[in-house]
């Protein structure tokens, strides 16, 4: 059976939403366990007891919005997100597959099905970490992944902790944040990327996320006068910089799927008419495979010695960060691909460059993910934009990968 | 005839002024017209009145300590340059330049030799510009480059104005900050680069100066998500600046005796896992040929749209300021060739990359420079070095050019 989901429905929903906390260029600002987020969060609440769920609140403020299924002591197929936004954030990052899943449950009310298994909408508190970090906090804590009495003591800028702010709004709920019993996890949200939109494609079957290696690369020569410095006599590190930017660029466009992103680099001094003594800058790199990364970060400090030594420099070389690359479990994987194929929509698989709340519970439930495409791959930011057919086709899709998984619907 | 002048003393004497405004590692800190370098200039004074000189202030603060001649209507041979330092300056910086002139006069005294011309040793105001802005104010003012009534109203970072500091240190003298009739002018300082040392040579001949165009360069491509932005979708303005860099290199070593650097670099945002929307950074580009020079502009504009065009990028391109090249006088430069070469001091010619005193005075009268090397080229550093041999040898250069420019001393 192929039932459809009510796109009209989910997009003034989610429209809605992003009055909540409104933004100045027709985003949203709801950063975590604000008024405005609690605001947003209440709505959600009055909208999925209207649709005839039940409510837990754990102590992470995880909130999970319940349709019971034929046997209520059966695993729930949960599917969700976040409400919580950037700054100046979006109306769809995270709240599309909250309230993707609250369109399902609806939709499911629409046909009279009843599911075999609960089905549970999840909203996760803090993605985003724009106020608190680490970002993924409470999906973080429920996966077993961060330690809730450590994450309590995380500061916003103004010393205000986690814990203060969920007691101050109420969100501390009594069940402990931890797994309980999921038979399958689906998040529907856009892809951030533009790949979807370039190739005309509806869906994105996500099979997996990158790793990533985060490092630091510092290098130190000689600083010195821009007028009386010969070029012979220079040691000059914003001339090996330049070269492993653009050497870094040809080691990544060697192996399909890479990326590498040079997004911070400082001189110093920082003055126009001096050869800056040592010059500091990251390198982001990430692949769907483990192997292939590191591949490419021996390779990175390969190149970085050899310019180095060339150029008459020293470096300090440190990663600081690696993220390991995650496999989405493949049943749900499938379960996604078939849905977007029996209902006759474009679909291509793909790999997720971001971080998701799915990527924390992947580590302790069967997990997968379906992305629509976003206006120029742009997120982040209020010009953050997809239309009412690409959130219905998603909305289609989770559906069906939900009912596949609840069964009882057939 | 040969006279030698009296190192010892001249290495003494520096020593001792760089007691005055001690900085923290052996260096100086005698910022323009604070009470640091107001005691500079008066121990500069008793030591010029023991030496037989009468003193006239000008009212931009520029002190000329005067050694009569035999025809004391004739204009003057002047030689000096300043004992104001950068924050953390050195103890030769200027310094060298005042003190063996003062050298000079002394052993002239010792040698008594009475030449034909008055001898003046000048001590300029604000050479550094360190605290108040421009740099080589005084001289500026006296070579007709800068208004002294708009100078006047220059601030340091407190608010304090050039005029209010000229006359709360007593340095607003009654001679009004003009050209007087200046038969040569010579200032003797540390290269500040590191020629003279590679080569083991002690005496630059200074035959002119570099011109410089300084630029600023800002790439604008679309920021965008490290992790979900494929290679081949992003435009990004830090690989533009990579290649950029690289390129402006090749160009400037194309020209010998050209010097090119990029100073300051910035990323907008500057965040690890963000490509960046936009980069700026500076370029300082110099030769001593004003032709070459602006054909290395050229080359550079083309560059910058050529690699803007392959990155699909947008740029802008601003000469913010160009300094134009300028030869010191041939006569100048030609009694200080004979007198390195009489001494049978190893010498070269050499442009000089910095801006000095010199530079401003040679508008407006016969100038020449003479530079002794550096250690490691450094200066603008307490770091900054020389040896009392590099200093004598130095001295005696001056005093022979002086010499022959004063005449009467056969």
């Amino acid at each position: 059976m192929i039932l459809k989901a009510n796109g009209e429905r989910l997009w003034n929903t989610l429209m809605e939403m992003a009055k909540i906390g409104p933004g100045e260029r027709g985003g949203s600002r709801r950063l975590a366990l604000t008024d405005e987020d609690i605001a947003g969060r209440n709505l959600f609440r009055e909208w999925a007891a209207d649709a005839g769920c039940t409510f837990r609140l754990d102590t992470m403020g995880n909130l999970f919005a319940r349709r019971e299924g034929k046997n209520s002591d059966a695993p729930a197929v949960v599917s969700g997100s976040h409400l919580d936004t950037q700054p100046s954030g979006g109306r769809f990052d995270g709240i599309l597959g909250v309230l993707g899943a609250l369109e399902v449950v609806r939709s499911l009310n629409d046909h009279d099905v009843e599911t075999d298994s609960p089905v549970e909408i999840a909203v996760w508190t803090n993605e985003e970490g724009a106020r608190f970090p680490p970002a993924m906090m409470g999906s973080g804590v429920f996966a077993g992944i961060f330690e809730q009495a450590e994450i309590y003591k995380h500061e916003d800028p103004d010393g205000i902790t986690v814990e203060d702010e969920l007691r101050r709004t109420k969100q501390l709920g009594e069940f402990p944040c931890k797994i309980f019993p999921i038979k399958a996890y689906y998040e529907l949200h856009i892809e951030q990327g533009p790949v979807l939109e370039a190739e005309d494609t509806s869906i994105g079957v996500v099979t997996g996320g990158q790793g990533a290696y985060w490092t630091h690369i510092t290098l130190q020569g000689q600083g010195s006068h821009a007028g009386t410095t010969p070029m012979n006599y220079r040691r000059d590190p914003i001339m090996g910089a330049a070269r492993i930017i653009s050497g870094m660029r040809d080691i990544v466009l060697k192996r399909p799927g890479a990326v590498g992103t040079v997004g911070r680099l400082e001189t110093t001094p920082a003055s126009i008419n001096s050869i800056p003594g040592k010059v500091f800058f990251t390198v982001d790199n990430r692949h769907p495979d483990e192997e292939i990364l590191a591949n490419i970060n021996q390779d990175l400090i390969k190149l970085v010695n050899s310019v180095c030594a060339e150029e008459g420099l020293e470096n300090e070389f440190k990663n600081i960060w690696k993220a390991p690359t995650l496999n989405f479990h493949e049943e749900c994987i499938s379960k996604v691909r078939n849905a977007a194929e029996s209902l006759g929509y474009s679909h291509r698989d793909i790999v997720s460059g971001a971080g998701h709340d799915a990527c924390q519970v992947n580590r302790i439930a069967p997990t997968g993910m379906i992305f629509i495409p976003c206006e120029n791959g742009l997120s982040h930011d209020e010009a953050e934009n997809t239309t009412p057919e690409q959130v219905a086709t998603g909305a289609d899709v989770l559906l069906n990968a939900i009912l596949a998984s609840a069964g009882g619907a057939s």
